[in-house]
């Protein structure tokens, strides 16, 4: 199986196609959200696609209109790609935040270096951009990945918050980007918390 | 859970949200095809996000250039949702395809209709699109959709063509387009499909 293209003569093409067959592996990296019907953990391509949707639908909604879909798209798409080889860091585990970040570099490394390299630059970029979330596109994206667990955490009963029995303030910690770049949505979030909090989901 | 966007004012914002939500249904809808580990069969949602990767990383391989990756994002993205309530039909099930273009039409009509007007058009207008293979970004789209099974059925000892006990002339019909839109791919594809055949997944 491996060496499928192993008799492709253009030697980026053979790359490219090694590197389709093995981002497949994203299908088995488990979030702790679950499937809006609770049936399941969902998974990181179930994850990304479902962001590259809502990026296409909430667009008008954004505070800052100054970005272009296209990059926003990529970036959804991308940016989950290195937990193939890092894992998925639960949102509410504060010790597997500060470890992050060295093995999701390290994942990069050994993940985009399997591409051509003018490829494997565009990819890195666009997840570095992401993760720093600090333009348009960038930020546009992070709250829709913010914001997505928000809405299937409200359909499971608070599942990860209650999970990571995770406070008010923790929760505004996360949340709070996507309220900022979709403030039409903010009082509606702040809402919801409330009534987690009522509920037992969030600890006040 | 179905009411949690009751209270929000704006209309529109209201039917989007609750739109995002209703999709959520895709990650439910299974292919035929296995992952590459052949550990499951893989759905909808899945499938898309591999082609959304795909099309960043192929472009420079289609024959012709002349479109924008933009919409072939979005085309990849909303192409299956009427699946949804259409369910999955198997490329290879004939019977299953004659039936297939009503029941898709009606699901559209009730998918998109929960959209607001203008952007239950824009969705709509991408499927159809997509659906039609004619325009450069359809063509490109739909070479990747018939593509990334067909790499996935190499992965895993030829599974649907097994399962559908496929001849030849139905693969070629079926993976025609990815070898007229990616040129490149044609002899290694034709090669792959003889071995295919020597190794009993394909009938002659």
């Amino acid at each position: 199986m491996s060496n499928i293209f192993s008799e492709i003569k253009d030697d980026n093409l053979q790359k490219i196609l090694s590197f389709i067959v093995e981002v497949d592996k994203i299908k088995n990296i488990m979030r702790r959200t679950l499937l809006i019907d609770g049936s399941r953990r969902e998974n990181d391509a179930e994850h990304s696609w479902h962001l590259a949707i809502m990026a296409m639908l909430l667009t008008e909604y954004a505070d800052d209109k100054n970005f272009t879909l296209d990059k926003v798209l990529k970036m959804v798409i991308v940016h989950d790609l290195v937990e193939i080889y890092a894992g998925d860091t639960f949102a509410f585990d504060v010790k597997g935040n500060l470890e992050k970040e060295d093995k999701e570099k390290q994942a990069a490394d050994k993940l985009f270096g399997q591409l051509p390299s003018n490829q494997g630059k565009q990819l890195r970029k666009l997840w570095e951009e992401f993760d720093e979330a600090k333009t348009p596109e960038a930020r546009y994206a992070a709250a829709l990945d913010r914001l997505q667990p928000f809405i299937h955490n409200l359909c499971t009963e608070g599942h990860t918050w209650v999970l990571g029995k995770v406070t008010k303030e923790q929760v505004y910690k996360r949340s709070g980007l996507a309220m900022e770049v979709l403030p039409a949505l903010k009082p509606w979030m702040e809402e919801q918390i409330n009534d987690a909090i009522k509920k037992g989901w969030i600890s006040e």
